[in-house]
């Protein structure tokens, strides 16, 4: 896919953006913002304070009403269950120096005990919990540097929230639970391919599509979920799953947000494409999504038995753990439909 | 609470069971055991195969069926959500040599990368994480120590299944999600208490007054939790919240698990009476639920909002993290209504 | 003890301090910035580049020449050894979130192999174990915040040198091996104590006096331990352990540095008094000793067998662990004789 | 190289056993019992009570007397140090399931304390640390199973002194501290190669004229280095150099261990050959030596640096960090000369 391609494909969802009712301005400004000045991207001028309030610590979980709830659980339909979330093992597609080690100590753990020789295992776990595996990006995971100070979303300055044993801001265990609608847009099926490669950059206009076929609406609160067939490398071919992927761009990121998604999930460690459009900008959606936007992601999803089942709309539940000034989550979401 | 006392409520239980379709002869059968050998306490003779057959490695969550999930869906009413699961923080209540540490390396962990200056933060966790704070019990998590042999769940040889990096079988990736009907039985507001004292041992008639109060019955999948008070020690005073503990006798467990319940949960760290009823038995509820019915716990959770809504029913929500070959589970459990 | 009694005696260090060959001038000036301007302290107006180089990563290391350990091989006559370091293990005094976990994962970690049935264990250690325990503190330990910027040793700016996985620059890699001589100077026999006060501020003259004791002269590259007997609350008294220790003043600090020693001990956690002599300061022997003077610190020393044997001078072996990037070592000390 | 030339040499290596003052007898026994009977291997019938008595939990390191280390202190004739020990870093080769993660936490870990401005930074390691990159093996570390016991060192039974949080017998804390003789045998330089290749088996007779040529006798209570070359892969090709190696074959060990040797130390993960003479037996030297003779092992050692220097006899200095319980330890080895 040549860079040029994207941009049309670009300029094309701009105006599939108004018929849905997202405004062109917004999305220009941003688009002419790109190109005059590169470190207004993807921030621009003024990220903060957030439309939820310049103390808000909850972002887009805000629009997590009780009426979302009813309405997600109205889906409940045949009680069928989907698992979202990948098993959690050592040698799982991991970037850098990040590590995941699970040891049963003892084994058992608990040698033979009282007159009924109770014996018990427990794991030992070390890793980056909330940043291997699947995994949810709370509001503390990413910021941008401006003028030397770390500022995450609603202007938060890491220097002032920032503490080595868990942020005293933002932490993972503010977001609450995300028990909403669920949308999956299957943009792998769309494009006919077993999976579309890494740097392809996914487009507001095949989201449109996506969500047309579906014949629903994003509504607030709703939870999106990307579908791009990259997923089927994990633990089959981890060095291809890390090297790249296939993802949002920026333009579709902003499709997502302007309908005013609580959280963002795909198949892929980073939902958005990597590379992206602009190679000298590092994960944008990133920044657009958290920073600027307090949309979450969830990443290093299985999407395939939820594609194979045609459910496309679905009671979705997931509960981060309330780890103390965590930055994100691990967890096992589930489409309930 | 004298011991003399425990043995008449329990015969109490006795009569009430019957009235509840709990057979008297298996309770018998089980007290007269206890007398005899101690060595057949609490499992018994034959505590395996399970009644899920003799392969089976989910236990109690095979109860977990679509019907089930669809009528706790129908539960939601209001849409409100209470989380059951605490804070993970350093500091919490462990006992033994468990420890729990999270830290955020560098701070942030990735420097400014790209045109567009993002910076990001990981955490960094070690600990025995499906057994510290508010933890899920998983069928390899409790066994018993026969002619040398460490048997669990359906008569699983640790030495067979064991493995040092993870279980090969009965690791908590088998139990699946609990999307079901959850019942609070609210012990400590039953005796007026502000909170139960440790040893205090739970009797079947106890839960069963508490179960006419809701004017509720244990339907088979459902999950109980039994409110004692004892979480309020909860980082107030963790000596004293791990020293002891009220909780259920064996005859109130097996009251439940012929109730044919998934998963039992409350707000002490063993579910059970600290210390029980015969001091030389230790943890025999952990036994009698996990290893012989294959009947799941969740420990040290914050049930006082769940008490203080007023709400006895509620749809249940908890979906473990698939960790390979773990023993249990942390997690922020959900009762939604 | 009074802080008039603090300075009287710190004036007497002064004299002597010129006996020994210490300028007179540099102490005064000290002492002089010291009620002028409390941010001058203990640094100083420049306190870079160290007189080992600009570039210089080991500071007073580099005074471990081949003679030094020549000599200090010569000081072996009876070929006896003392251990200085103690048994690391879960419980021992830690301040802070530090922690420090062993286990034996599998226990067998590795199950029987091959014909000839071998088994093997191994151990998982989580902890900041450069920093717990008996420690080695290198130079990327401590430092001082000026201006916005973190400086250590050799004013490098952490915002440089500083990296998640690892410090770039001042690595404990770096330090190399400490083969020289040892000199113990027991503060604690002087003062006829069991052990010192928590809060004790150790003098010059008392080292002095020590040291004339022993019949020896501090050369430079040797290293000194000082025994306050407060180490003898190791896991006897941890709480008291922890709350405080005496140790060093900044004037006794100064006098071992004049003496250009590479490394001080002490059967503390850190060398010096705590509180010190201005409660607004904290940590100052740290800062003089490793940010200003590259002089390494080993804490949680056990130098009681040491002491009974009347050895005072003796050859002195620690080779710190290669951790990459790491700020201290755990560690072994030994003293030979 | 066949198997029947490693016979030949192997009897070879006898007869030059007798010159050496080594008990043919012992041998023959040995290598008739190899013939005759698997299981009987490398341990044979009875592999203890070990010749330090039966409740002796230190084996070979009882031949690190005073003298010895005397005598080796009287090897430092220039003052120059050789480290032995590598650097410990993220991505070292590593066997198996083990893992190594350094983080800095914070960075800097304590922020801004006191008028002084004190910063200070931790790390935090996870990881095997016995049992990753240099490593010392202790006599908890490798045992047998026979008859379902675990059988350690001096018949220790793993079920008696196995403990989840470190052993109750054989921990490293007893091994004390290595001062003693070192000699290198360069078995790669004796083969003129630039390396070993995987699965070279040394013998007896190549250990012979290795320390021929250095004009040196091994004494009881010496330690001894080979050099293979395979540590020259080490961090340029890390599979090459975890997935075989050049080492002792179990008559060399047995060379070595009748010779009364405390460690045996090689530029290895295994210090053996891998794989072995017989490939149904596995790490065969590793209970020869540590489970049946108490003899140490030190592995994947730098041993370049030595070996260019020339220097064949040196005093080693190793002292394990005393971990209680634990099976091993990281270190940082040095020879002195």
């Amino acid at each position: 896919m040549t860079s040029g391609k994207v941009t049309r494909i670009n300029l094309r969802s701009l105006v599939l953006g108004t018929v849905l009712g997202v405004s062109i301005m917004s999305v220009s400004a941003w688009v002419s913002g790109q190109s005059k000045s590169a470190d207004k991207l993807p921030l621009g001028d003024k990220f903060y304070p957030s439309e939820f309030g310049a103390d808000d610590q909850r972002g887009a979980a805000n629009r997590l009403t009780p009426e979302k709830t009813l309405r997600a659980a109205q889906l409940v339909k045949q009680g069928r269950t989907i698992q979202l979330g990948r098993v959690y093992e050592q040698g799982m597609p991991m970037p850098g120096k990040r590590h995941f080690s699970l040891t049963i100590p003892g084994l058992p753990t608990g040698s033979p005990s009282g007159s009924n020789n109770i014996v018990h295992n427990d794991e030992l776990v070390s890793g980056e919990i909330g940043q291997v595996g699947t995994q949810f990006d709370g509001l503390g995971h990413i910021g941008v540097r401006v003028n030397g100070e770390d500022l995450f979303y609603n202007g938060n300055k890491l220097s002032e929230f920032g503490d080595t044993y868990g942020l005293k801001k933002l932490g993972v265990e503010n977001a609450g639970v995300f028990f909403t609608r669920g949308i999956l847009l299957d943009v792998c099926a769309l494009r006919g391919n077993d999976q579309l490669p890494a740097g392809y950059v996914i487009t507001p206009d095949e989201l449109s599509t996506c969500l047309e076929m579906t014949k629903l609406k994003i509504e607030p609160g709703d939870v999106v979920f990307i579908r791009t067939g990259h997923g089927k490398l994990w633990m089959k071919d981890n060095k291809a799953y890390g090297d790249g992927e296939p993802g949002l761009g920026l333009a579709a990121a902003k499709f997502l947000t302007d309908h005013k998604v609580a959280l963002i999930g795909a198949d892929t460690w980073a939902i958005e494409a990597v590379p992206g459009e602009n190679k000298d900008v590092l994960y944008p959606v990133h920044q657009w999504d958290l920073t600027r936007n307090g949309v979450y992601h969830l990443e290093n999803l299985d999407l395939e038995e939820l594609a194979a089942s045609g459910v496309r709309e679905f009671c979705f539940v997931f509960s981060p753990l309330r780890l103390k000034g965590a930055t994100g989550s691990p967890g096992n979401p589930i489409a309930v439909y």
